[in-house]
């Protein structure tokens, strides 16, 4: 998908919501329990329930491999349903890789063409080499962490580094790497203020913002300070939405909260683009 | 496994070296090719051909990935057959993990329990919240980035912070953090002259050292100025051995190699701690 077709679908929708695919065995509804694949059945409903109001889905890779070689087999299940059914949704692997230039390539194997995702979210700690094996990919995304919405990213990435907060550095070293037209940023809604100064380095990218929900994001304030004439931004939500209930009407509850949040994202792509 | 029994594994067998363990489909043996799981034969070849040579594998997450459901079939089948056959051996997933707090407790989940590795490599952007929840885990033992071995390492790691390079922040945050005895860290071995540095921060804690061999690391350096009492290191070699031979004859030339190495280590540990 190029970033043209992505910024078509956020003004048809009128969303630029993306829902977090987060499975855990221990919070999904127990009804679920009883069927062969709990996690795949659990992201298919939620999925159907809410496509028209997402632009994007984001499994965070984590809650698959936790259930070992069964949690992989949902990931690829989950990923192909999603492809054949709701070609036009952007998908994001949120693996959080990166390694030395052999070892990338791999992982951008396994995300790209394996698993056929769009994207996939990946770590700058090891510079250039780690990341370019990621853009050498036509067509396909690698959203790197810029400032996160946790409370370790004030540990390093706000480190002052020659004058300028690590993140700003990592943003603008990423910048002269080769097909970095090809980059997107992980910046956290927990911190809608850096978003003025974000948009001064990275003016045209897109920004995946988590933290909105139960991290406590505020959506107004990021689109405040985040969004670009491009709109720029692909806002997600798991655990708000995709818990939203524990019982048998968990996905009518999941497509309720992600109505409430593509209602406020509607009014603000209004506002500005006058869709 | 605790650090003491690695220390004293390292003395009987007189050797530090860990195997790392790249199955690529393109690099390994064409007749294994014709097996069901290629990936497993390789590895269960080159494993019981080295086991009493080095103290450690390191199975490269990204090159099981890269294969999809099958990759990581063989990944399990791989630590299983470890953890079954050499149980004194120290395992790492190296897997370059890291996220937001409860997302990392499912990759911990992943490796100590679901795969029960001794071990698994993690990346320090994210921070405190991001690591703390691997270290959490007993007699597990949690290795992040510090220094790495390939030219990106100078894009961020050594950026000076505040009057220090980021990677010597990185180390002496991280001794803050809660359990932080069960850290390890990885530090190339392409920078040797660096060793000195960092033994004043980490004097006690154990350095994994990825670069000996195909990325030009020397062994003696490494050694001159990263060696603790305890010898403290585990080098990592894994093109130089595993690849060693394209033929029916792999498994025996990747002993032959390993062997060259023990053989160099031995000497040092026979010159250090007179065993």
């Amino acid at each position: 998908m190029t970033t043209q077709q992505l910024h078509e679908q956020i003004l048809q929708k009128k969303s630029f919501l993306c829902v977090g695919l987060d499975p855990d065995l221990t919070k999904i509804p127990q009804h679920l329990l009883e069927t062969e694949d709990p996690i795949f059945e659990f992201n298919k409903a939620i999925i159907d329930s809410t496509h028209d109001l997402t632009v994007g889905y984001k499994p965070n890779t984590a809650f698959f491999e936790a259930y070992g070689i069964k949690g992989w087999m949902s990931l690829q299940k989950t990923i192909n349903y999603i492809n054949e059914n709701y070609p036009d949704i952007f998908t994001i692997a949120d693996a959080k890789r990166g390694d030395i230039g052999n070892t990338s390539s791999m992982y951008a194997k396994a995300f790209f063409e394996d698993l056929n995702f769009d994207s996939v979210t990946v770590a700058p700690y090891m510079g250039k080499d780690s990341v370019e094996p990621f853009l050498a990919f036509e067509n396909k995304h690698t959203i790197m962490l810029a400032l996160t919405s946790n409370e370790g990213a004030f540990d390093f990435q706000t480190l002052n580094t020659n004058g300028k907060e690590l993140y700003k550095q990592v943003l603008e070293t990423s910048k002269t790497w080769k097909n970095s037209e090809n980059l997107m940023y992980v910046v956290g809604a927990t911190k809608a203020e850096y978003f003025t100064e974000i948009r001064k380095i990275v003016p045209d990218s897109f920004l995946l913002v988590p933290g909105i929900g139960a991290q406590g994001g505020s959506l107004s304030e990021v689109c405040k300070y985040g969004m670009n004439d491009k709109v720029g931004l692909l806002v997600n939500s798991a655990r708000a939405i995709i818990y939203a209930s524990k019982g048998t009407d968990f996905a009518e509850k999941a497509r309720e909260e992600a109505l409430k949040v593509q209602k406020e994202m509607a009014e603000i792509i209004g506002l500005k683009f006058q869709v």
